[in-house]
């Protein structure tokens, strides 16, 4: 179990008040099991489905799984916290309020509930979790919006997590229990979704691009 | 010239710290009027140029003085802002500080440098306003990007005054000097970024979702 700070917890700032709290009580390494294996779970399920749908280039599958991956971290896990305002004192050892205690190693933030972090989180839970799945199902039924869609989404989550690293460098950077979390959670964990939805977006922005260039040429013959 | 609360400033809460703070000397209506008047000009300007542009449709031209509108606003207003954490200090009756210094009293966070709004502010000047610019040059020569370029900046807009709102709400919503500043300023004057924003998201989308239509067809067709 993990070492208390004077504040009764151990996160920084150690002057971070936490009335109640109840330390973690699962290793690390069984949280992220948990949420690896049931991602690895989840992402084996979409690529194995979506081989069955006609015509779906790899390209497509992988785009499925990176959004059944991320929209259900965004409804299950962010939503959690974003509706969980006292994960902190609970004492069921509920998985979901264990991961956050673990995340606030690398970011007290959320163990602390700024009202920055909750704003982006409520955002991705509600509005981009949701969108994710659509993008599955668009993705698979080939609607013609399917690249818009997961443009707006790529551009949103960017956007979220600029937010969530500028006002922490804004405040002082200095949230994080000590170097290895702050690189092992805050830095990591986060960068995917700087990286994924940046590919994304170039991508979805050459395939839009390209669909109204052709529409730009035809028109141009037809005068 | 203003009554000053406790704190020396007009502002709410009233324990706000703002050492040294020197009182707004612009009248309300000369702010405004300054920004109204240059506002009507450059769009004025815009329109008549835009006229020029052959085949150049009239929502197109509508679009394009919304876009340097709103670009310059984003560089010269809250650019100022984002890089001048002392703007209420300025005792040199400078135009873009007195624009701060009257804002504040619809929302007190700008004076007091709250890291949420600096950081909004900050993505909303130093990337969005450039973008702005690149949109008018966009609709103006036809560029295929132009639809998907338009949908991702307005998306911004809209993520931005949605952190900008929720986070006041988190907060308790209590920034304004009073319910007559609230409404007129903090209220009134962002319901424009998300009306109109959200209005060229559904056109935008529409737009790319009709281009993405016919090149499916096609495909289907040479099958």
């Amino acid at each position: 179990m993990e070492t208390q700070g004077e504040g009764g917890h151990p996160y920084i700032p150690r002057d971070l008040k936490l009335p109640d709290y109840v330390p973690v009580f699962l290793s690390q390494l069984t949280i992220l099991s948990v949420y690896g294996i049931s991602s690895l779970l989840v992402v084996s399920f979409m690529w194995i489905l979506s081989g069955r749908f006609p015509k779906t280039s790899k390209i497509d599958r992988w785009l499925m799984c990176w959004w059944i991956f991320t929209g259900l971290t965004h409804i299950i896990l962010e939503g959690y916290f974003v509706f969980s305002p006292e994960f902190y004192k609970e004492k069921t050892h509920f998985y979901l309020a264990e991961v956050w205690k673990e995340y606030s190693k690398g970011d007290s933030r959320y163990a602390g509930r700024d009202s920055c972090v909750v704003t982006v989180e409520g955002i991705t839970s509600v509005l981009e979790g949701p969108a994710c799945l659509l993008a599955v199902f668009a993705i698979a039924t080939k609607k013609p919006y399917r690249y818009t869609l997961q443009l707006a989404i790529s551009l949103g989550q960017l956007y979220g997590t600029f937010v969530y690293f500028i006002t922490s460098y804004l405040e002082g950077d200095n949230f994080a229990a000590s170097m290895y979390y702050y690189y092992a959670y805050y830095i990591t964990a986060n960068a995917f979704w700087i990286v994924i939805p940046t590919i994304i977006i170039i991508y979805c922005w050459k395939k839009i691009s390209a669909a109204l260039q052709v529409q730009e040429l035809k028109k141009t013959k037809l005068r």
